[in-house]
Parts: structure tokens; C-alpha cells; sequence
């Protein structure tokens, strides 16, 4: 992708983030028509699924030949990496944007040919943007941001899943132990952003492709470390508990998974 | 309190948060003189410190005779609730404040024979201020808040402490498994406000009287219960596992401590 077609896109993909935040502002004080999905904590309401639909649209005019995976569904069905992959997240931590009207994001990402190429990561609530790529660098609303200090794990907060440690899944809870605190805050796209600028040290949680496409994109680009909780690559199209942490602390929290 | 020394009394504080809070901002990107106290997750800085001082010496011009009680010790030694009293937590959250520069409070009360006259509580990075008591009513800013959805566990969110979490004291991981979700934010002031807005049905954590100071008296005001993690009255001088929730999930909780 060359300069001008790549700041094109974001031109255009802030546009649409900034005309669907607006959207979802002005229905912040509605009644959500709430649906549950996989379990009790797994929602889905009217405004997930009509950014969804707005933003899948959008991406179809601006990006005809390219596939769309979106959480809700409006995308196409993607089964695997080739060309171009639009990811859309339309209302990431719907727990938190049902029942706090707070803390959740709108995420996009475009992969092609399985490389990351942009990431986009809207905090509504605090209207703050946080997006870029390998070429671009990764910029909090005008501002770049510059590298993540490498910080271990016992000299930070770990931002985790709720359930993985209530279960002890990998672990967790000496992870939680070993940090100087852990934070649950519910929601991957408010954690990611948490991670990238450096008031976390790392974020674990069980994510699908549309919570970590562009959170991995700005991640790596920034020098931080994201793969599985095991340590192996992460496929684009994967479902799996994640590890996305500073390289530090990545090494730390593998080595008490691993025990 | 009358009310013009009730009007006059909430102008005064308010003035010094904010002074105390642009004071916080100036220093809010400098080096940070970090010492630890009763463990290495319990901080100090040279800001908790000096904002401390700040607000004891104006709370000295405005009422000489009343009695401090700060978190930092540059109060008087408070022994008995007789009279009137000043709770001062000058930076909630350190731990917070020292990782993320973010998601830290400052907390001030007034009671008077044990009685919660007026309660303050500043999220600084997010320049929200709740405030109010019980002849006054609750506002966060200049908005009146109205009395919250009395919700159930089941229904909501739930804020505790990571630790109790981890430890499973008072089967704190059923209290979890029960509600939509936990949440640990990590500051008693940003966790508080949470439940006052309806964002949280409840907060659990251990506490001292600087971190329940001023939530108690906003909560008692908008209709939610704060007690022990057991259920007894909460003592303005205690120091223990507090819990504060909506009347619905305050005794959810209570049975599930119980068990």
C-alpha cells in the first residue's frame, strides 16, 4: 500500500469512526434492545448491530474487492487470509457499553495477505483514537506516541479477563500476584489502549479475531508483544486466550504460564 | 450546618480541589518521588504528600477548630468522632497515579458527632467531581444526580479489589461468578463514583476511613447501602472490608458472604 492510498484510508476511516461515535452519542440515553448470544455475559444490542451494518457499508464503497469480518455478522464469511481483510468490532465491551453506557470501543483493522496494515481503536466515552500501522507509526488522536517503556511484570499493573482468573486459568492468579496489581476493566479495545500507553504492562484475555485485529496491528508496531497465551504466533482468524504484553512482562507471564 | 455555612463550606472545597487539582496536572508528567509503606503496593509520593499539606493548612484557615484526619498523617490524631472532623485523602489511588498517571481520585469529608455532613470525591484525569450530603443532595459537576436503579447482583457489574478477588476472602469469586462481571479499577474514589452513577451495583474492598470517608456519605444520600463486608455499621473511624452496593445487591451479597 503505498503513502497516498494509505493516507487515504485513514482519512476515510477516521471519517467513518467519528460519524458512527456521533451515532451511538446520540443514542447513548435510548433504550438498547439487549440480545444475548453464547451466554448470560455474551450480548448483542440494536447499536452493535447497526454500526456494524454502517461501517460494513462503508467499507463496501470505499473497498469493493475486499472481504469484511465482522463480529455481528454483516461481513462476509472468512475463512482465510488472503488479499484484503477488512475486521470490524463495531461495539466492542457491549457488557460495559449495556450497563455503564462507558468504557467501550469501536475497532477496525485491515489486514492484507495476513500483514497488518492499519488499526484503529476509538475509546468513545473519552473520545480518544488511537490507530496507525508498521508504516505510519501509532498516534493517540493528533499526537504520535512514542515507544512503551519495557517494563516487567513485578513493576506494573496486568490488565486480565475477570473469569480467567476467577478460574485460575494459566495461572492467572499468580500473575495477578506477581504484578503490582491487577485491573479488569472489560472490555479489549479500553485494555489494549491501557497496554499501548504504558498504564498497563500487558492484557491477557480469551479474544476473537475483531477483539485483537487492531490492537495486534498497533502493538507491534510499537514494540510491544502479542501471541498466544502459550506463546505461538497468533493467526488473524483465531479464537484463543491472547497475551499481549511488553516484552518484559510477555517473558514473565510465560514463564508462570508454562509452569 | 445552616445553610449558607453549608453553601459557603461546599464554594471553599471546591475552590481547593480545583487548586489542588491544577496543582496535580502541573506535576502530572514529572518524576514522581515513590517510597512504599506497609507493602510494595502501597505507595506515597512526594504529591499525595505536599497535596496533603495543601489541604490541611486550608481546611485550618477555614474551621480552626475542627479536627484533620489525613491519610498522610499531617493531621491531628483522631481518636473519637466528637466534633467536627476532616477526612483528607489527597491522591486515592496511588498506585494508580504513580503506572498510569490516570484513574486516581482526591477525597475529602466533613462529619460532624459522626454524623457525614458534606463528602467530596475528584476524579482528577477525568475533571469529574461528585459531591453533595444529605441536606444538599448528590451532583456530579453541576448536574443533580437522581437515586440509582436499585439492581440486583445478577443484574450488574460488580467493582472489587483484586486481592480479595485472588485470596477469595468472604467467597468473593462467587460474588463474581453471580453478577454480570467484576471490574477492578483500583482506586476506592473511581470505584465509588462507578456505583454512584449506576455503572457498578456494588463495591467490595478493605478500606480506612480516608477511602470511605466521602463515598459513605454520597452513597447514604442517593439511597445505596455501605456497611462491613458482614453487614454491621460501618464505624467513620474503621478500618476493614467495606461493602457498598444497591439495597438489592447489598443483600445478594450478604448472602453469599454469609454461606
Amino acid at each position: 500500500m503505498d503513502n497516498d492510498e494509505q493516507s487515504k484510508t485513514v482519512k476515510a476511516v477516521k471519517g467513518w469512526l467519528l460519524e458512527a461515535r456521533d451515532d451511538v452519542l446520540r443514542q447513548i440515553d435510548s433504550r438498547l434492545k439487549v440480545d444475548t448470544k453464547s451466554s448470560r455475559s455474551d450480548l448483542v444490542t440494536n447499536i452493535d448491530r447497526s454500526n456494524e451494518k454502517f461501517i460494513v457499508n462503508k467499507i463496501r464503497e470505499f473497498d469493493p474487492d475486499a472481504k469484511i469480518l465482522g463480529e455481528e455478522g454483516f461481513g462476509d464469511k472468512v475463512t482465510d487470509t488472503k488479499g484484503r481483510i477488512w475486521i470490524v468490532d463495531p461495539i466492542d465491551g457491549t457488557m460495559n457499553f449495556v450497563k455503564q453506557r462507558n468504557h467501550f470501543a469501536m475497532m477496525l483493522s485491515l489486514y492484507i495477505n495476513g500483514q497488518g496494515v492499519l488499526g484503529f481503536i476509538m475509546d468513545v466515552m473519552n473520545n480518544e483514537l488511537v490507530y496507525g500501522g508498521p508504516d505510519l507509526g501509532v498516534f493517540i488522536n493528533t499526537r504520535q506516541m512514542v515507544t512503551v517503556n519495557d517494563s516487567k511484570l513485578q513493576d506494573g499493573l496486568i490488565g486480565l479477563s475477570g473469569p480467567m482468573v476467577v478460574h485460575d486459568d494459566f495461572n492467572m492468579q499468580e500473575i495477578a500476584n506477581t504484578s503490582l496489581g491487577m485491573r479488569v476493566y472489560g472490555s479489549a479495545g479500553i485494555d489494549m489502549i491501557a497496554v499501548l500507553k504504558g498504564e498497563l504492562v500487558g492484557y491477557i484475555s480469551y479474544l476473537k479475531p475483531w477483539d485483537f485485529g487492531a490492537g495486534r496491528i498497533l502493538a507491534e508496531t510499537i514494540g510491544l508483544k502479542i501471541t498466544t497465551i502459550d506463546g505461538r504466533q497468533l493467526g488473524v482468524l483465531s479464537s484463543e486466550p491472547v497475551l499481549l504484553a511488553t516484552e518484559n512482562a510477555h517473558h514473565d507471564i510465560l514463564t508462570i504460564v508454562k509452569k
